[in-house]
């Protein structure tokens, strides 16, 4: 749906969205990358594997630290509160495809592992180490924009960046039976 | 997937799944059918269009009347809950997809219009009949299993009758990279 430019302005848009509503949920947002990028909060460059780099970052920041993927554009500051006001050891938002788009860590021993389906194993995981787990049930954090389909998801539910850039390119929602899809006019 | 035999079977597991966590929600299910079916619940049989016979049934039942798809096999009763407490003349459950998958009436000049993306006609109307509208943010609400997609997120979250089903039937998740898929053994 998008050519290789396409992408790489797309996601810096659900970034900076994302950015934002952690900023206005009350966090202090920092942002982890494989190389650098341009950005006014801190940035991390770690280039060895999401897990690796995530768990390095925990033993840094110490608890409560939370994890929030950068491509969650329907993210809002509203979602995002739910998930740092939950209570328990871990706090865990399921991505849709058994991810773990976002967490909360407050238990010294908790370590990611975002290899297959994470919120399963990440569930097991605080079981194991006797971690009390509460799980956020939210489409909007649910949502990571990965596929054809999620860009409609950005079309109905988003008012950042990233949804006006996505309108701005000529996507509309095409609607007929069932769910929707997005096409692009020139 | 699965064969006609096998879909109705499924569709009937989720729809006891649903009935029941209505019921432990403290709701009083009633079906809405295109056909006579056996329940231990009132059934109104209606073969008109969905959105047709939903607002017949809007007008004998008066408000507060909650509607709910009967393939929410993720719907719990505290998912529930959350819907039959949240405030607002009309309380919306976005669906994957753009549609409505459960609602709370509250307000009695709103009508459904199921076609196309519901949820985005459902938030006009509110707006244009001067009811106060509250979107609820649930993954769980927002999942109905239409696509084959959505048999992964029965596997991932569901634990009901249609999940044990689908387990018995021989379906698996199929982790790799990216999004959980299901697969079938014999």
């Amino acid at each position: 749906m998008l050519d290789s430019d396409e992408r790489r302005v797309l996601a810096a848009r659900l970034r900076d969205d994302v950015l934002d509503a952690v900023r206005r949920a009350g966090g202090r947002p920092e942002l982890l990358a494989t190389a650098p990028v341009e950005a006014d909060v801190p940035v991390t460059v770690d280039d060895r594997s999401l897990s690796t780099a995530v768990n390095a970052a925990l033993d840094d920041h110490g608890e409560p630290t939370a994890v929030v993927m950068a491509d969650l554009g329907l993210a809002t500051p509203r979602a995002l509160s739910r998930l740092f006001d939950a209570s328990g050891d871990v706090v865990l938002a399921p991505g849709r495809g058994g991810g773990t788009n976002a967490l909360v860590v407050r238990h010294p021993a908790f370590r990611v592992d975002y290899h297959g389906a994470s919120c399963r194993d990440h569930r097991r995981q605080a079981h194991e180490i006797g971690a009390t787990l509460r799980e956020l049930d939210s489409h909007r954090l649910a949502t990571d924009i990965d596929e054809p389909g999620d860009l409609a998801e950005l079309l109905l539910h988003g008012d950042g960046r990233a949804a006006r850039w996505l309108r701005d390119a000529g996507f509309r929602l095409a609607t007929g039976d069932g769910r929707v899809a997005v096409e692009r006019h020139p």
